[in-house]
């Protein structure tokens, strides 16, 4: 038999846990047999000493065997997924999943809610009248056999080992650890069955990965473990030291997808859009599909149309605005160099639309509108962003959280989006 | 305000916590606001990633301060008390206390339970017909007062912080940091009101420090403690990779006490005894006091059954036997080069002297009689050790603990018992 306080032991004293002991650690903190301050103690001496390859599998497949693996050969498609590990502004799940529906590719998306700074794709899709994110099996399959995108939430039989811990990671202060975030994101995807997966791993302030070092090894870790459970992985290095888009903020980002699907649309959004679009066409068979074609042409939004009513949601109904709103205006004449990922992040959670905690409600309409991004000249007192709020006394805190958030200065261009691509 | 996960980032981040923030989060803990899980995590960081003298310092006048500090003024006489940090076979305190006592010194020893393989003082004494180790603080007070020498268990009002951390630590792994562990033990001996203090720390196998680098700078931490508190205290570093004396188990480290108070016993429990009442006695203002008279005419016995007396022990009562015994025999001729503490620990603990949870009974009379020490010449097949158990399945397990406890060699004598002094 095997202990908790042991098993702590072994990683606190800096070795190796047996495939035995995580099999063990895992199905006891599952039946509750293994406390939350045994699991937080061995979390935080994970992160501190981190875990080797054979560990992070053995830990990935023990919190898969948690719960079911759903089996999605009976859909008749190729199924792909994509994964973003969060950053502020990204909502390319919303144009990505029916743009690559449109290919004939099924897209089984199990998301989640927003926590902090990052938002969720949940949450904006809930934004539409009458959207339902939460779908029986059958209905899941149902909609992948059908329009092809589903993006809904996780069940409960789904790596539940993964969702207890990840909820325990998020107040004891473990969540920034490669071994853990990888084994989390992977033990979720691979039990919702798809065939193949791409990660889109973000790197910057407003990212998990503040450097693109740690960023690749978490790529690199997270392909490894998909290809040991038999899923096609690829993964691309992408920048989150800038918002993506000019939204952030739910029904706000939802509107933005609105112009990317009618072939608008920022194109940093329509740049990212495309290339995972790729990637997971690639992955599925379809390497030289013509994505772009596709967001131009009506096919993707004949897609999104056909998930969201699908799903429950009325595709015609207007999205839900903000009461209020204010300007964010230029202390001084010149280029934008800088505008820091993570203090838009924070403004727009402060606004209302993200949670402090995982039962607190959102503000379907509040949020950041970015007006002009970096690169882009402006005026002194010209409006850099719109802030959206429900309740006005929210702004002044928005505000704060964007005090240094923008540089001005001679010249500046955006940074490449994409840094890297491994797989 | 001040949030658990953040103040658990700083550490696990190698940052240091503000004076507030350790208030903070003591105080939030002893009112459950923080949580176990949380509290783990941040013991963890803290035992890998260190913390400073001021960190250490705060932190147990912040677990101070989550109860009362007894007033001890009231005794008349001066007072000091020992701690040691744990061994095999260690029934230091019983001789010492009452030796202590004999000089008129008041010893207000707050003692515990045994848990793992090392044994607890009031386990043993609770082997003494209808000896009470619940004493409300009145009769703390009163016994001090009379008799000098008081053995009980600590109030619950007394550093409730370190109780329940104490607690948490045990099933986490969190138990060998040195921080943690002075913290833990001197915010007990300070809120207790002792004017004095000499530490006992032990080092080698059967000890939570295993080498003198680790116990040299926990005795240092605990005596700068003291001294920012008010509290007058010393450290002996000694030997714990030999049991000490000749006895590990509850009813037979009290038979050897009384030895010992008889002017007889094992020469090494005589030598610390000594050693660490003369420690006692110069801090309480008598460095002359003959201590080794006192054992031998009868002066310290008065004391020891005035003490038990007073907490209502019967000192003629006939101590408890375990109902089996069995021989460990050695395997070869020769002269015992090693006999290894922790092993010997586990052993009396497997024969029931010990618990593994501390709502577990132990067995009074069981545990482990060393026949041959260190240094011993011993015959083939030869008896090494009795082994003491009411339940003779719980042999076999004892003697496993004991492959290999025991080395027997051309020539070897005991290493010294008294390594160092900090003070």
């Amino acid at each position: 038999m095997f202990s908790a306080v042991e098993i702590i032991r072994v990683k606190r004293d800096r070795g190796e846990l047996s495939t035995e002991e995580i099999n063990w650690v895992i199905d006891a903190y599952t039946k509750g047999i293994v406390a939350d301050e045994q699991m937080s103690a061995l979390a935080m001496a994970i992160l501190l000493n981190g875990a080797t390859d054979r560990e992070i599998a053995d830990w990935t497949a023990a919190m898969i065997a948690s719960g079911e693996r759903l089996d999605l050969s009976g859909v008749g498609k190729p199924t792909v997924d994509k994964h973003s590990t969060g950053g502020v502004g990204d909502k390319i799940t919303l144009p990505l999943a029916p743009l690559v529906a449109a290919f004939g590719v099924a897209v089984p998306q199990l998301s989640g809610r927003g926590l902090g700074h990052t938002g969720g794709t949940l949450d904006k899709l809930e934004t539409i009248r009458g959207f339902r994110v939460n779908l029986s099996n059958q209905e899941f399959i149902a909609g992948l056999t059908g329009p092809g995108a589903v993006v809904c939430a996780a069940g409960d039989e789904l790596a539940p080992a993964d969702r207890r811990l990840y909820a325990l990671r998020d107040v004891t202060g473990t969540v920034e650890s490669i071994p853990l975030i990888a084994s989390s994101i992977m033990s979720k995807k691979i039990a919702e069955g798809t065939d193949a997966l791409v990660l889109d791993v973000k790197v910057g302030t407003g990212a998990f990965m503040k450097n693109p070092d740690d960023a690749r090894e978490l790529a690199q870790t997270m392909v490894r473990l998909g290809a040991a459970h038999g899923v096609r992985c690829s993964a691309l290095l992408t920048d989150m030291n800038t918002p993506l888009g000019r939204t952030a903020g739910n029904a706000l980002e939802v509107a933005e997808t609105l112009e990317v699907l009618a072939g608008g649309g920022p194109s940093d959004v329509v740049e990212l859009t495309i290339a995972l679009a790729q990637e997971m066409l690639a992955l599925a068979g379809q390497p030289e599909a013509d994505c772009a074609a596709a967001l131009t042409d009506g096919r993707a939004m004949d897609a999104w149309r056909a998930m969201v009513t699908a799903q429950g949601g009325d595709p015609d109904a207007p999205l839900p605005v903000a009461d209020e709103t204010e300007y964010v205006t230029a202390e001084s004449e010149g280029v934008i160099t800088r505008m820091d990922a993570y203090d838009v992040g924070i403004a727009a959670w402060r606004l209302g639309a993200g949670r402090a905690r995982k039962s607190d409600p959102i503000s379907a309409g509040a949020g950041v509108e970015i007006l002009a991004q970096v690169g882009e000249r402006v005026a002194a007192g010209e409006p850099i962003m719109r802030l959206h709020a429900d309740d006005p006394t929210r702004f002044a805190a928005a505000r704060k959280a964007l005090t240094g958030a923008v540089d001005i200065g001679e010249r500046g261009v955006r940074a490449p989006l994409i840094i890297d691509r491994i797989g």
